[in-house]
Formats: structure tokens, sequence, C-alpha cells
């Protein structure tokens, strides 16, 4: 089964297919007309309701390869988008080695939620920053202690107790967060309204409203870079700078404001760090 | 960016990969003493403490292609479990097509939160079920409309109103879930322990704590099956039934009160779809 990042990927998706599709029952008849035969029978598709197209299409059967470019297209539209490779949250959980800075801190600082350490803060060029940890990634393990049911207090005295180099920790990729896709209208508007980053209202019939983005959710990335503690200006001044499709993760707000609670906003907005994370891909 | 579904997963691959490069290097060695040279310096892993095996494991250098199995081995253990890919969520729509059956019924209840509607219920052998609609599916078009704002009754009035046949939703990939795989230890448990069907606490030193699972969540699916409406001992004996791993999914306790509110406990025990869902993969 073929998921699609958004709704209008899975729309052009469909006609080029039903396109493709055409076009080669076109020459099928043209060749049958050329060598003097005549369809006597109406074709499979006419028969009773019965759409073989769409069964042929989701099977990626012969026909629409042959039509086709060789493969089964899928998101045709933002198959090129680095945002949304940039953002995507996968399940499972990554390795991530850290030293300390010049400082001797890490600079990370984490939050507990139900047994479990979130990364609440990464300071702006810290270790943490380089080593590519995010807002909302989960740690569930320290230098291989495994940290289920630790207070923040108890994590922050564990990494100033680490050694400087070679700190392993297991991350857990973003685990209250998921992203969407939306697309540009004509004005180059995604049809959401965010108040301190808060999405509280959906433009009706917009690509955001189309694409199932819910209210009382917190925008913590646009195009996979962090937006935390920026004001709502510069959010839609990143939104702007994409060209067609803009990717962004979202949070239940009550899990954001849990997680942002033990920080003052000013100490995020200065040092939190809204650095592009771009990995090897 | 390699990912591990589970701790373990990443225990088990960096073991097989350190073993493969000793190998290796052993190798490097008998060949060069064969040859009469003799290593009169140390290797650069020994400087410094700078370990470049993590590095080339990391970036699947040539050494451990070379070892290895000829590419780069991600997870090993859990690779071959079908709960696992059942159990997948991925970030995006998919088209789903329904008629309705015999009664005139889809099988499906919806409930709105935060201007989505979402599969609260689908009915055991309804078209529903058939089609492969889960519990917190979030549907995001009926018949090419969409359904921002709409109201749980808004959306059974238009599923009634729809034809016999051919009826298309757009639906996202249940957006409030998430799947986290543990293993069981030798004694077939996997550490965590279920309420009705919420999980109350974590075994300390267990799977489930090392991987990260968090309380205040209810299991929805268990390798990929619904769970929902299940009794707890119903639960546990799916679990017991899976050999090495299980892979529970898990919904935010909170979201899941709200969705199964709507609907009496007796309903959802006697009627909740509980088939497995297998795609052509």
């Amino acid at each position: 089964m073929s998921l699609y990042p958004s709704l209008e990927d899975y729309k052009v998706d469909s006609m080029a297919r039903a396109q493709a599709q055409q076009a080669h029952q076109q020459q099928a008849v043209t060749a049958a007309a050329s060598t003097g035969q005549v369809a006597l029978y109406p074709s499979l598709n006419q028969y009773m309701g019965l759409d073989v197209s769409q069964w042929a299409a989701a099977h990626g059967s012969l026909e629409v390869r042959h039509a086709g470019s060789g493969h089964a297209q899928i998101a045709p539209v933002t198959q090129q988008s680095v945002g949304l490779r940039r953002a995507e949250i996968r399940q499972g959980l990554r390795p991530v080695t850290l030293c300390k800075g010049a400082d001797g801190k890490l600079g990370v600082r984490v939050k507990a939620i139900s047994q479990g350490l979130f990364v609440a803060m990464v300071y702006r060029g810290s270790p943490a920053a380089l080593a590519g940890l995010r807002f909302g990634d989960q740690i569930v393990e320290v230098n291989g202690e495994a940290v289920a049911g630790w207070s923040a207090d108890r994590a922050a005295k564990a990494f100033k107790g680490c050694p400087v180099n070679g700190i392993q920790l297991m991350v857990r990729d973003r685990p209250f967060e998921r992203t969407v896709t939306v697309h540009k209208d004509s004005v180059g508007h995604v049809g959401f309204v965010i108040k301190d980053a808060a999405i509280t209202a959906l433009v009706a019939d917009s690509s955001a409203a189309r694409n199932g983005l819910l209210t009382d959710h917190h925008i913590v990335e646009v195009n996979g870079q962090n937006v935390v503690g920026m004001k709502d200006d510069q959010i839609a001044e990143l939104m702007k700078k994409s060209e067609r499709t803009v990717t962004v993760t979202v949070m239940p707000t009550f899990v954001y404001k849990h997680i942002v609670s033990c920080m003052g906003k000013s100490l995020v907005r200065k040092w939190m760090d809204h650095s592009i994370v771009d990995e090897d891909f």
C-alpha cells in the first residue's frame, strides 16, 4: 500500500496514472485500427462500473509501468523536497555520541514525562546541537545506563558525572511529534493561523485543512528546522522561504507546554538551537 | 543515520560489527606476518582514544562491508518480525475505497478531535474492517470533500448519504500512535504492567524500560493487531504468543479516553474488529 506525503501528491499521482493509462489505451485502439481489427466489445472497464484501472494502479501492474517511467510513481510533487526528508520522524532508536564542550557542558536540558526523559532544550552551538539532538527527542540510555524513571535532576547529575569524551546516548526519534506536509496556494498561503507557535485555526478548504492538520498543536519544526522559541513572524518568514511545499512538525499543545514549562521564555528565545540538521542521506 | 527498532537490535548489531572488524584485522595481521612484514606501528584505533571503528561502522565503510554480508546490517534481530512490519506507522496519507455492507452501513464510528475526524470504532467483519481502516486513523476526505471541522454527527450523515459503491476516503496513518518494540527476557517477560490496557508501571531494567516505553499510555495494538476492547488477560495471551519480540502500539491515555468516551464499553468489547491486518508488502 502506498502512502503519500500529502493529499496534493495523491491527486497529482492519480491524475498522472490516469493520463498514462489513457494514452496507453489510445495507442492500443490506434494499433487495432491500423491492423484492420475493429473493437467489437467494450473494454472491461466499461462493464458494471468495475474499475480495473484503480486496482491496476494500486498493484503497479504492467500496463501502468509500461506507460509510466518504468517504476511506480509515488509523491511526484514532494519527492524532491529537502524539508520533507529533514523533518522525517522514524520509529526507532539511534545512537548519539557526544563530548563535552569547553565549558564542560553538553548543552542539553531534559524534562521527565511519564517515566521517560525528553530533550527540552538544546543550546546553540553546543555539542548536543552539533551531534543532532533535537527538541522532543527521548533519551533512553546514558552511557549504557537505562534512564527510565529518572528525574531531570538525576539526569543533569549523570551528565555532569560523565567523562569528557565518548558519551554515548541512545535516543528515540521525537515520539510525541509528527509531520504534516502542506502545499502553498497561488498566493503562497498554506492555510493555518498561529499564535505563539500554536495552531489556533484552519482556513476552510486550504491545504492545511485538506491534509488534516489539527488545532491544539504547537509547531516545533518547519522543514525540519527547529522553531521552538522563535517569534511568530520569524516562523512565518521561514515558511515563506520554502518554494511550494512546507513540512511542519507538530506536537500536541499539552505535551509541548509540559516540556517548556521548566524553562524561562527568554532563555529559550535566546539560546535554543535553530540550526538546520543535515544528515548524510 | 541508521535507526534501530529496539535497543537490543542496536546492541546485537554493534556486537556483530565489532566481531566482523576484529576478524578482518586478525586476517590483516596474519597476512602481514605471512609476508614477513612486521607491524611497527599501532593501528589508528589505539591512538588517543580515537575510535575509528565506530565512525567506520556508522558510515558503512568498505572494511565492515567487506567483512560483513555485503551491505550494512541493520536490525538483525527483528528484521524478520512480521509484527513489526504490521504495526508500522508511516507519516502519510493513503486512499481507502469502501462499499457499503448488506445492511447499508460502512461499519465505522468516528470522533472529532481538534478539527479532525478520527476512527473510534471499526465493526467486526464490516466493509471498513475489510478495507483496513484501523482504530485511531484520521479521515481527511470523504468522496473528495475535506472533513476538517466536521462533527461526528455530520460525518455519520455524510456516510449515510454516500452511494453504495466506490466510497473513497483519504486516511492519515494513526497520527496519535507510535510503536515500541520490546524483547522478551529468558522467562518471557517484556517488563510492563497493564491495567485496563493502560501501562501503569515499568519493571526496572526490563526491555520495556530500556526501550523507552512510557506510562500514561494505552496499548492499542500488539504486533499490529488491534486490542482495543480486549480484556487484559486476552492482551497478555497475545503477547505470550509472539516468539522473541513484541511490537506494541501505544497512544497517550488522554487521547485514548477522549476517543473511546463516545462509546459504551460493552459495545467496544463485543463488536470491535480484532482481525489481523495483512497488506501485501
